[in-house]
């Protein structure tokens, strides 16, 4: 798993139940209909707003965030540097017998090796690109939206809570654990969006970066070799896409 | 009609519903008067804000959205491959018996079998999409601007409510169940706003991406069929625009 | 007058006084220095942000907008294809001669008889629609500001009545009647602003979105005409600018 | 000066004064170590945010906005129109010898002088435009940023005022006074974001998109300049960037 | 350091101080548990949301945004044109042998040498910014969610406090210090991102603005340097990135 986001969540939540324990009493901070009345909401309305096929998509999504490793764009850099050698050395066709686990770039050789001209290729694999980009920002969206819906079903529990304190204000004793618990689910709605729903919604949202850089180096790789560029410049047009400090080397993209 | 959001609809205002109850008197939160200055006043700034044409269309659609069931691209993507194979083989002219109840495509084969050239005919299809995603904005933005209208109406009638609690304070055991009179109407608002308007305009937009990728997978098609591409280049052209785990195999395209 | 806004408006201001007429003492809502600083300062500051001419555009442009009739586009495709009878029967220097009110379509027309090449016809009629919509959109943004600046006054109004009341706390009787006044200015900044410039902003970005639509026509049909298209050609070009259920067939557009 | 500005600046400042001279007691309004909050804080957060010579040039460019007089495009188009004839008359060389005090136009006939093609005036001349557009935009936000800054340090003295009146509650009669002190604070900030930031941001911007427009219409102007076009069709051309009801006819244009 | 940012931050922290001393107690200002809950959530949210690296990133950023000098603009054009006076003489082949600290100026001439072409030079040079401007956005982005999490830990913290509180309410003498020490939390959420993160974000934002045009001039400085353009030539394509006032002439460009 994600070492960062694995200190992320489990500081967050101890600090928050540090404090709630700090204070004394934790039971005050249980409240079960409240808790229904945030987290429910916030699903009805989840389902309400998207696909039923996008909410199940984006848990999928958010469940491999945390635990899938990420990929070094060098790496793919040496791939398509291998992949202009085979396709100089042993001809084009050769390249429809790559084995790859990424559909994307089997794909990209598929079209190379079927002798589709270049804005074919460009148009085919920048529509993969801008379908999943647009895939992703929907999976990204659903933990935005759930972000703000749980705050306002926070603020409309407090709302139930306070009328109903209100409307019958006869025991004067009742009135701080009342307000207490109606402010709860303000308080439960405000912990789900900070410290879970924006975040994820975040996260996803940097992992798609990655991802569109690495598809874009396949894309341009793939240009690059069709055009049968030699791998040194395919090597100074990829390189462009890595930050300085994290480049590596022509020498070590050519081992095996 | 669509599950999920007949689940979430119920569900989320069966849990408003067991809040109130849970907490004693139903009688409280039912304010005639309140109720109209948020509904009334919501209804009669959407009239205001839009063309009258606007609002229809985006209680239409809202209806549609949640009764039409939602086509499968991988559909037209056969449907495409299939006009594909009826131009090669009876020409192009056979493209304008095709009988089919979208009009979009219905207008594609048409030009195709007049003759029209590329740039014609991918204009005159652009302005159609374009035109759609407009008029599909401006519904989404009835809702949207409903979400953000029935909240501030809802802060109107708690000022008010607010402003005549206050201007005759002799007698102080009515201040509880007037505030809470006051505060119903944000609590209205905020519950319009959260629970149908603003999920509403989002699933009109996810309805939305949806139908324009099914139209530019016509528009692609279509470019296809007119230059005559191979069903294999069409299907690996098309199939760009579903996901990965969603795409049939070619092999299924051929069949009737 | 445009029937929609005038029920909206008329059905907002009762729904508002009925509330009020309802809870009792209407004086308790009069608060003269309370609407000066909310009304004047709103107007001030909108001196301050824009120019003074584009001020006086924009409360001209709401007039209008609430007054005048709408075209309909059907009738500007049925001009179009009219210019192109014309066009391609008496020849191009005969369109020098049209008589049409909109300066747009003279304009065009003019350029076309002048023997203008399609770059240079596209180039002014372009910067003549994007000088429009961005006029108009200064004209919004008068009133969308005027409905940030609106609440904004009205919040400084509460701040200095709070202040006023909190500075000399020694008559506790006053204090009810003293804090329903200061919330008062809040209560007319946001009236303001829900019912009067956030929906007025709204309805001249509708009028804006329509009136571009039929400039992009004429464009479209004039360089349909310059390229002496047949006139069914046009009609399928323009017909894609408007939604299929009001389209009307091209039947109907021979006619005189 | 800029009457409308003045105007407005002047009326919103008596309308505020006027309201805490009805409610009596000038003096409570006045509280110096909150005035150093909010105005020091948000001049000490500017600093941090921006460059400090973007800042000075902020200042520079407000004083500007409201003492400087505005040009009238109109005159700019007469402008070309003569540079047009000029070098038609004359030869291009003649335009090297231009007198003007737009440095732009200066830059733009010396290019043409000099025989650039059009690409290269075009890339020269929007690259001005460009940079001063950014220019002008990290201007307006250093008074956007003012106007979050300000109502942000009014909050933080505030929450200062009321932790420390909470603090020590001992003495009831005067929470009344330090609450009024505490929310000066508030009022400050609101204040001078609403009634000078946000304004000052605003009508820099319309003096950009001013000042833009001209010098498009100098830009354009010159490409017709170099394309040796007739001036009736520069005119048809460049007054395109002018709204109708401005707009001189042709015959005023040729006059000296 | 960066001296505006010095006393800017320096003074920013000194008015808050100075305001809480004159107020009295320092002490009261001072609560371990909820500094924890700020600082601690906000650091815990920002793993969460960010890859490790990137966090990691921005700090660097942000130390090196306040200590590292900036270049003059002028001295790039400078170095270009030499560039470009060494292409001419010496042939492009000896721009391969430039020393420069600079990556992107030394990948530019490396281009040129190897006889890149001009579509291949920009298109790698085009990356190289666009990366550059991704990366310096995630930097921006990290301080920019601070700036937001802070204020919500802040409420969090308050509420936990306000619930602690008002469920148990039988000792009333200390309600008022029990509400101080609950807001301070919302105090310190917000002292942190007004005085902090959000100018933070907004310098890194403004060193992005300054370094992208430093690369931009480079590489329209590489491609002139590539077309062989004349200096003059060069100077005034590359100035036009300067503002005029800051722009020196060509005279001063071409001494050593």
């Amino acid at each position: 798993m994600d070492l960062a986001s694995l200190i992320g969540i489990l500081s967050g939540i101890s600090l928050i139940i540090g404090a709630i324990f700090l204070g004394g009493d934790f039971n005050s901070f249980i409240n079960v209909p409240g808790l229904m009345i945030v987290i429910g909401g916030t699903i009805a309305t989840t389902l309400l707003t998207f696909q039923f096929k996008d909410v199940t998509a984006a848990f999928k999504a958010a469940y491999f965030v945390f635990s899938k490793g990420k990929e070094d764009p060098n790496r793919i850099i040496k791939t398509m540097i291998q992949l202009c050698h085979i396709s100089r050395r042993q001809g084009i066709l050769e390249l429809s017998k790559i084995k790859t686990k990424t559909k994307f770039l089997k794909k990209a050789c598929g079209l190379i090796a079927d002798g589709s001209d270049e804005d074919m290729i460009r148009a085919a694999l920048r529509t993969e690109i801008e379908s999943l980009k647009m895939r992703h920002f929907i999976v990204q969206d659903v933990f935005r939206k759930m972000g703000t819906y749980a705050p306002s079903f926070g603020m409309l529990g407090t709302l139930i809570g306070l009328v109903q304190m209100l409307s019958r204000l006869q025991e004067p004793s009742s009135i701080g654990p009342a307000m207490a618990t109606a402010l709860l689910t303000t308080f439960y709605g405000s912990l789900l969006s900070t410290l879970f729903f924006l975040p994820i919604a975040g996260k996803l949202k940097s992992r798609t970066i990655m991802e569109v850089i690495e598809l874009e180096i396949m894309l341009e790789g793939a240009i690059s070799v069709l055009e049968n560029n030699n791998p040194l410049l395919v090597y100074e047009k990829l390189s462009s896409f890595i930050p300085e400090r994290l480049r590596k080397p022509m020498s070590e993209m050519e081992g095996k």
